[in-house]
């Protein structure tokens, strides 16, 4: 006697991520493959506008959100290298997991993230890459197909030519360092409300001795000939619990929902306040 | 004998919509959570891009979209309040949608078009909730994963803390009313194209005494401290039964796609000539 | 015995192409519709972003697509006439795809893809259209629920009235011509990245003489009242196989993705860089 309950457990999961936009039917061509080639899957889309070619901030995305995904197959393209002699990649991680894309960092912090990689291979000319495969568009041509096959139950080692899992392009995620009292912190990522999460966790806060309602310093360094040169403004941000505890427009300091430290004006864009972007750096003290 | 067609009716429905933009893998988290807890569920994205913690914007886009939705678990997070004490809801209303988000105004006018809230619980400390809740990031903590819970099948008195349904904020949208011959109406919504979609409806333009072909006149009211302090100016309009009636770059008032009385310019944005926004009162009266 | 692998091949798909943005639901409630009517329909986006009423935009993009996605009901709405008498369409083409969206041209490069349209109907009116239709929302009230219909297995002549498919409207894309060892082409699209691609193939290339390596010399024609009018520049651009090829920022010449002749910057705009808009017309020589 069929038990059709049991189907929907088995649903294959694929998620996107890149840097393609929304506006030319980029990330729609890839579902399009994806269901020719597995219609049962399920496939969500993570993000398609991570800015263009910046493999920390997709590096940055991607590693907060896996932990909220079910297991499935990862698809993350940005990837500034297409068409150069970067190589392409399928990956399964401890937890079970797969991961495809470039082999440029972009899948690093989350697959380290889920213990790490424990099979790699190549798939540059995999066979289960499309029939014909453009110079410029590896997400519809060899990272979607190859992921979808994958999510329709083919093994990794039939994907492409074996790799050494401890020899892929490693990206380590910015971490804060303290200095003669001072934090010092690089900005990882700017959301789209202008909220600044920095390369700082919780621990970093209590080294500093700030407790919650502790007024700090944030002095952001200005970069080298970037608009931020004459900006050598400092700022006075408070410690709380979330920047809905914010008053007025001040800024304030928190742990963000992915428990980086993160800098916000509620309603407002901090990193508009402080002229600072992703891998700038900023000072913090206490007052 | 198995009936498998009758698998596809029983497909839940949820329905997501925010303000988290598309950019950060907001929304994309708050789909891996639903997929998740309930991965036979049809997740539907009505907006991700209401303007940031625009409560009024979001609930009405919500009220116009939710007749078009299939009958399922409604979310929407629109949620300046959010690590305040604002509560959060699941509810049940007369025609047997749940809603679930914010008690801030929010979901209020679709759910009385949906024949109003029947049955409600508190849900900021559900045990359906994720284990471990951020301050910042309810949609993915607690709204994601009730509604797909109460999506799976969970009772919603298991959610939460039951609340009074009387007892939930109110958000009128505003109405129009006539003024000495003159129609007093505000911006209720700009869409994507500049259109303008006013609190008044086909009764109001009848009782203005404006058929197809009427002329009309349109005097933006400037608001206090805007950009429209010396935009005294005043626009003529005709009543049309489309904006593709629209001859050359005219005015025109019609009643939109929702049977709310707007004003567009076929091609180009009307909000932009008016210089109106949200919540500004337009004076409407017949040439 | 059943075999549930049969189920996932039946599974009906509809892909949505449109220019309503994302911001105000309207491609949400269209999800909504079909939702309701198919609830075992995979829907994919192939984009909801092309440009404002830009007819031949949304052609270049579905025509791009199409041959990626699978086999299914495509609904396309760019739809400057609508509210007028353009016709509404639902057609079929012989390799057994089915087309709904407005008569203008926007399907027509997609369904020449699919081997030409051998069934047609009339839609406007049709008895599986909405019980209510607003004048401007015809992707909601007509497209969306005669697209799911026949993806829910109603026959193409249950939808409308017949029409010729010898008589739809059509819209040749644009080609590009030799004149005297120019190369004479238009702008086709401009995509998310800047990369501007022409209305000519590698063979056009191959007869202006163009291998890899080769330079070649860009003069966009100014366009009349454009803001180009002062635009006599003349640029240098290299034949490459990808626009990874190129060096630091210069304009490269390539095979896009989809097999157009292209001009791109790594990293940058071409479009911006040569200040050219879809419809321009640029003039190509080998130096």
């Amino acid at each position: 006697m069929s038990v059709p309950a049991a189907a929907p457990l088995a649903t294959p999961v694929l998620t996107l991520l890149t840097d393609y936009g929304l506006d030319d039917g980029f990330a729609g061509v890839c579902h399009g493959v994806i269901a020719g080639i597995c219609p049962a899957a399920r496939v969500i889309d993570v993000s398609h506008r991570i800015p263009r070619q910046d493999v920390l901030a997709g590096a940055v995305v991607l590693a907060a959100a896996i932990a909220y995904l079910p297991r499935g197959v990862h698809i993350a393209v940005v990837d500034p290298g297409v068409g150069s002699e970067r190589r392409a990649l399928a990956v399964q991680t401890a937890d079970g997991r797969m991961f495809v894309g470039p082999d440029n960092g972009l899948l690093w912090p989350a697959m380290q993230a889920c213990g790490g990689a424990t099979k790699a291979v190549e798939v540059s000319e995999s066979p289960l890459r499309l029939a014909s495969v453009s110079a410029t568009f590896h997400g519809r041509d060899i990272f979607a197909p190859v992921a979808a096959h994958l999510a329709a139950g083919v093994e990794l080692r039939a994907a492409g030519r074996p790799l050494d899992p401890g020899a892929l392009v490693t990206l380590e995620l910015p971490r804060a360092r303290l200095e003669n009292g001072v934090l010092l912190a690089r900005v990882m990522h700017v959301d789209t409300f202008g909220n600044v999460a920095l390369g700082a966790t919780e621990r970093d806060l209590e080294c500093l001795g700030a407790a919650l309602g502790q007024r700090l310093e944030l002095a952001p360094e200005p970069h080298v000939g970037g608009a931020g040169q004459a900006n050598a403004a400092v700022f006075t941000a408070r410690c709380v619990r979330s920047f809905a505890d914010a008053r007025g427009d001040e800024l304030v300091v928190y742990l963000d929902c992915n428990g980086a430290v993160a800098i916000a004006i509620n309603g407002a864009s901090a990193a508009g306040r402080l002229v600072i972007a992703s891998g700038d750096l900023v000072r913090i003290s206490s007052l």
